[in-house]
């Protein structure tokens, strides 16, 4: 059950986790992920379980399952083979919706002071790995709320006595739009950013690739994507700087933002685990070597 | 100037091209696009010249520059090679913002009842070829209000006597997110959308493009993008059933797209003009002959 439950609102509020379950909404009674691999996550529980999560509201930096000790301290690394964060990639790779549902917890504004809330919609925008706070490495999602589907409010929120289902508050809905029956409306799989930035580094190169030396000649003119080599936004965190973005093809982009190209610090490129030439760069681009080391550290090289 | 104009808001009058001109809305006094094949197009006038032209609100379906005599009827074919027409190709390759400008016209519940009104920021989502009402070939350009720009509402609206520039109608503006400082605001250059039949077209191939073949192998997973052959959406309008979509890599994606990979009615893919082996299929994917045609003539083969 990818996507909303029939009946269910945002801002639908749960006294427990097993009422959760009984809605459908987040089907496992202990786990924070709900998912496998092969289809993605359905929904994920945050609840303050992993310190180094970050909560903005539209925005979640969350943190994926595995390598606690009983006292919520991270004793070992967390891995991708872990069933859940392997359901939370391919969610990013397929461009799948996540119900995101947040419990009762000290460490975000947006928590319900009690019980679980839905939330809505997020997307998995992009993911890798870091050194967490207890110092083991830990795997990181980070989600965006869709466009239409309206933040929570840094309020808090009684949760009534009753242990029914309970209706949704009201939760300011954005404007339906009846007047654009044209508008496709579809979940998206990938979204290719454009900065001021990234179209001067593409002007450099004409549209070659850095990587692979294509050039991807359509009848309109040549096409080509501005990479940021460390991404922008949590939990990466990159500059929009020149020296921090490559000009790439489409499928190097994405071998690049997915960890199967990295670069070392001369600039070899390491495709799969081989190196595989240099990369090629204009006069003008100084590329900052210290992106290049954080984009392999989120990918654990 | 791409983009918005400092202190120009959305929703503002001009009595006349002249004043919009002044303004720096819409520079030229006469042309419906503003822009150049290497800048992209930094505006454009939508005023019903162009028969073809339909107006959703946050949809445009926008017909390009030339082909007309002097009683706006169509007698010959336009050409990408139209400087007006070439910028919007290049907003469309580079993800730039154009601004729109509604004139007053009998064609759309959408434009002022008199002089030329901006409306703010739109993305040209697809763009191809087609015969016109008149019997030509016309190239006819998808425009999206992003997601932040207020669609007009389909009212009248009274132009003031005065030719001073007018203080902006109250629009309602989105929500301003002041909650999300993490939310990255960047313009878009690329969306892959995907649909469940998109993601049931990929579960085929495992990741493998059937136009080059390639897989393109993550730490996560495969990665292969859903391309509908007739794209979705005016004025294309094709259909979202297996029959009409493909598993692409990126790169084959972008060119098939943008008309540089065409098929034949026997699925023999032609790239560049050059024939180039046949399309791999799975025995259960039927491919929709009626829409490799429909995608044959967008690019005017």
């Amino acid at each position: 059950m990818i996507g909303e439950i029939h009946n269910v609102k945002i801002g639908q509020l749960y006294e427990s986790r097993r009422l959760a379950h009984e809605a459908g909404v987040h089907r496992p009674l202990q786990a924070g992920i709900c998912g496998t691999k092969k289809t993605g996550a359905e929904s994920i529980v945050v609840s303050g379980g992993y310190k180094d999560d970050e909560d903005y509201g539209n925005v979640i930096i969350y943190t994926g399952h595995g390598g606690q000790d009983g006292s919520r301290n991270q004793v070992s690394d967390q891995t991708l083979d872990d069933p859940g964060n392997a359901a939370l990639v391919t969610s990013h790779l397929e461009g799948l919706p996540v119900r995101v549902i947040r419990g009762a917890h000290s460490g975000s504004v947006y928590a319900p002071t009690g019980g679980y809330r839905y939330d809505g919609l997020y997307r998995v925008t992009s993911y890798g790995s870091k050194l967490g706070i207890d110092g083991f490495l830990i795997w990181q999602f980070r989600l965006e709320a869709y466009d239409d589907t309206p933040p929570p409010e840094a309020v808090q929120q009684e949760l009534p006595e009753s242990s029914e289902l309970l209706p949704a508050p009201v939760s300011e809905q954005p404007p339906t739009g009846t007047e654009a029956p044209e508008r496709v409306t579809t979940s998206v799989q990938r979204i290719v950013r454009s900065t001021a930035v990234t179209r001067q580094v593409k002007s450099w190169y004409d549209g070659a690739c850095q990587i692979c030396a294509t050039t991807v000649q359509l009848p309109g003119g040549n096409y080509s994507e501005g990479a940021h080599i460390q991404a922008l936004g949590g939990p990466h965190n990159g500059p929009d700087i020149t020296g921090n973005v490559l000009c790439l093809c489409p499928t190097c982009h994405v071998m690049f933002d997915g960890g199967a190209i990295i670069l070392l610090d001369d600039l070899t490129i390491v495709r799969h685990g081989e190196r595989a030439g240099r990369l090629h760069t204009h006069p003008t681009h100084v590329i900052d070597v210290a992106c290049v080391a954080k984009h392999r550290e989120r990918w654990r090289q």
